[in-house]
């Protein structure tokens, strides 16, 4: 790793020296020689400037190339500065998913000139309709099918006459005349066939698809249950469209592990990251902050009506904050299982009852264990039983109520169609903090007597 | 996918009735006639009896397939089960990764019998030595390679001889006399070469490989970063011993994302569910809140130096709370930006400074919008325009603290070799309660006349 990782710091720092003193051959001689893998992550390294150098000395084709393997974010910001001539050039040596969404991501005004300008649309036009987040928008139009009646031979004279960088994987689709899809076979089964086999007597008949319109995350565990390289899409009409391959779906994997991240600790712009411009950075944080400052200040509403015990007894401000807190860990806790486990489909609407009750369970287990060590040990510290009991209880309490709200509030998020992941960490927050301190203050003027 | 999941549970229906009918012959005949990754699901959905029942009725190979798919925790319950013989002829025919996984999770002496027992151990045995969350311990040996002096006819007369149902992808590895890795060769440039040409002028020269103690976390980084399908493992001499593919990959990010929801929620224990056994759920969760508790402890002493402070202004006791809460959120905000950066390899050493610099700006600002406008709102509340300014200064000192304490805690965990994700949330925390209430309380004390 970090082999690799100092290759690419000391190319990145060439490059750089290379575009400084204006020998921009030098530095372009050097990152064609790249893979594209490394590519990608050398042209990060480089400052805005630096970028637009060396982009504007890439021939088309490299620029094309390095666009389809760069992050989203990063090809836009390179794109926006060519002219439309050059960026119709490099959108049409792209691959097609790729262009479309770069396309999508451009101001409306430089895409539709860039359309207007580019050579070839066929295999775009299409891809523009879909989402980004579904099998549509995730798809490519690069594909290789052929008719059910092809012979083997037919299929491979096909392969050979396809450009070997082609994005399509090593399956060819079969279809039958209304391009509908009927059937797969791998290329390992074609080359093992003799020349003369029909396709559709070796091929599989049980396709595994998609429609269009099938959410990205949904696509990902298809892919994975079924242990897929390449996942074909059919339309309305079951005609096939384009085709999934498994690298798309590592990225799909990987953004929606960063939203569920981001989301459950209340950053709300997934793609922030750690030097992300700073309006950006507040944009995607401090709608979240002001959100729980209103339940915050709920929280505090609810402590303002203990005000003249606590002012009795000021012992109390001194641990409130304990119940509180341990039930916001508890509530995480369950949130965190709860939404991992409906992202990752193991979740069936059946045993929603049955989790509810473990959870509550492990919640006041979980309670019971924390109250009375915590009990003890404030009743050894401040040598009153009855403020360790009180306590140990309000303990007990608000991790049943955070038990029940880390389950219930994203169960429920889920079955409105909300995503799971936005809103629970608040929620649940609201829950244990507000509970918490009616739960421990509540229990304080009952023991009042005992605790002066 | 509500069809799928539909058709699964109706067919887990199925099966169960003809289980509680001792028509365990029916049961299989539904169950085989499943695509594996159905299988899967609807192993899952069956009680411990029910999946007991049919594996004892399911042959050798039917077992081997559903083992090779299954969940590891779920394999394992099942083998566990199975007598040594019939243990050790699943195992001969698993794939030898699976086996080599299901070995290292049985226990000790039923894997030692159950290896006495086998016929082939010759892919397992090299398998067993590598930990499992390395290169090593996911990759796979049935893999092909070949000489570099065979030609393409020769490699696919090879590749006939192989049993189609092989893991292996449509790579063909190619090596040197001493089995050193010197190329790789697709089978589609295989295909489309004449017979007598030769492998080494075809196969691409410059692979990219990890060597069998890489983390699965940097091999994951490795296929996503180069979009491979398939990754060459060599060892210390640069031999060629296995090779790891995308279905494994798609299985370590999802792992290594669920690992880090976890850890950043305070859940030790990554392969808890929501339905997991009690015991199993306590001893993930409590020692986090046991630790936690050792924290809020802490944030509780610092308070009981105010007592006699709250006992006069019990005010403070109802904000207190908003100061340590805003803080916390804000440093989960930082710790999860940086978490994920760092998973994702996004983080250069060089730019720490510049990140800290960075985060510390974003938490001035967030401190100075939240802080304004909840003093302002609490002085309207309450009427005491010097509570406002004191809670709004401690809202901007503790976001900074959270900046700080949220950035540098994750990236010095990761310096010293820890994961960041693993205590970062409680050490952040106990920052950010512990100096929220000394903020709020010490400056309340400076303004204490003002507060009266």
């Amino acid at each position: 790793m970090s082999d690799r990782q100092q290759f690419r710091e000391k190319t990145a720092e060439l490059i750089q020296e290379a575009l400084s003193n204006n020998r921009n051959e030098v530095a372009v001689d050097v990152f064609v020689e790249l893979h594209p893998g490394d590519q990608v992550e050398v042209f990060s390294i480089l400052s805005e400037n630096e970028r637009a150098g060396l982009i504007s000395s890439l021939d088309i084709s490299a620029t094309a190339d390095l666009f389809n393997h760069q992050e989203d974010s990063e090809t836009l910001e390179a794109a926006e500065g060519l002219s439309i001539e050059r960026l119709a050039d490099v959108l049409d040596e792209m691959e097609p998913d790729e262009a479309a969404d770069l396309l999508g991501d451009l101001p409306k005004e430089q895409a539709s000139k860039a359309l207007q300008e580019m050579e070839d649309t066929e295999d775009v036009l299409p891809l523009l309709n879909y989402p980004d987040e579904t099998a549509g928008g995730r798809m490519t139009t690069a594909f290789i099918f052929m008719h059910r009646a092809a012979t083997a031979e037919q299929a491979i004279e096909n392969l050979r006459e396809i450009s070997p960088d082609n994005e399509a994987p090593y399956y060819i689709f079969v279809t039958d005349q209304n391009k509908e899809l009927v059937g797969v076979v791998g290329l390992r089964e074609l080359v093992v066939a003799s020349k003369d086999t029909k396709i559709d007597s070796i091929m599989a008949s049980e396709v595994i698809f998609v429609k269009a319109d099938t959410d990205q995350e949904d696509v990902a565990q298809v892919m994975q249950q079924y242990d897929l390289s390449a996942l074909p899409v059919v339309d309305e009409q079951h005609q096939l469209v384009g085709i999934i391959t498994h690298d798309d779906i590592l990225d799909v994997l990987t953004e929606e592990a960063t939203e569920d991240i981001y989301r459950l600790a209340n950053v709300g712009d997934s793609e922030l990251e750690p030097e992300s411009d700073i309006i950006e950075q507040l944009k995607g944080r401090l709608p979240w902050l002001y959100l729980n400052s209103l339940t915050a200040l709920f929280a505090s509403w609810v402590i303002s009506n203990f005000e003249s015990l606590i002012a009795s007894i000021a012992v109390l401000a001194v641990f409130q904050s304990v119940v509180a807190g341990q039930g916001g860990n508890a509530g995480s806790q369950s949130v965190a299982i709860i939404v991992r486990s409906l992202a990752l489909g193991k979740i069936s609407p059946k045993r929603i009852w049955r989790i509810l009750t473990r959870q509550l369970l492990v919640g006041l287990l979980q309670g019971i264990s924390v109250g009375l060590v915590v009990g003890i040990g404030v009743f050894l510290w401040k040598g009153n039983a009855f403020l360790g009991l009180v306590l140990g209880l309000a303990l007990v309490g608000n991790m049943i109520v955070a038990a029940i709200a880390g389950t219930a509030i994203p169960l429920g998020l889920k079955a409105i169609g909300q995503d799971p992941a936005l809103a629970s960490s608040v929620l649940v927050t609201a829950a244990t903090d507000s509970l918490g301190f009616l739960i421990f203050l509540g229990l304080a003027t009952y023991f009042m007597e005992n605790l002066l």
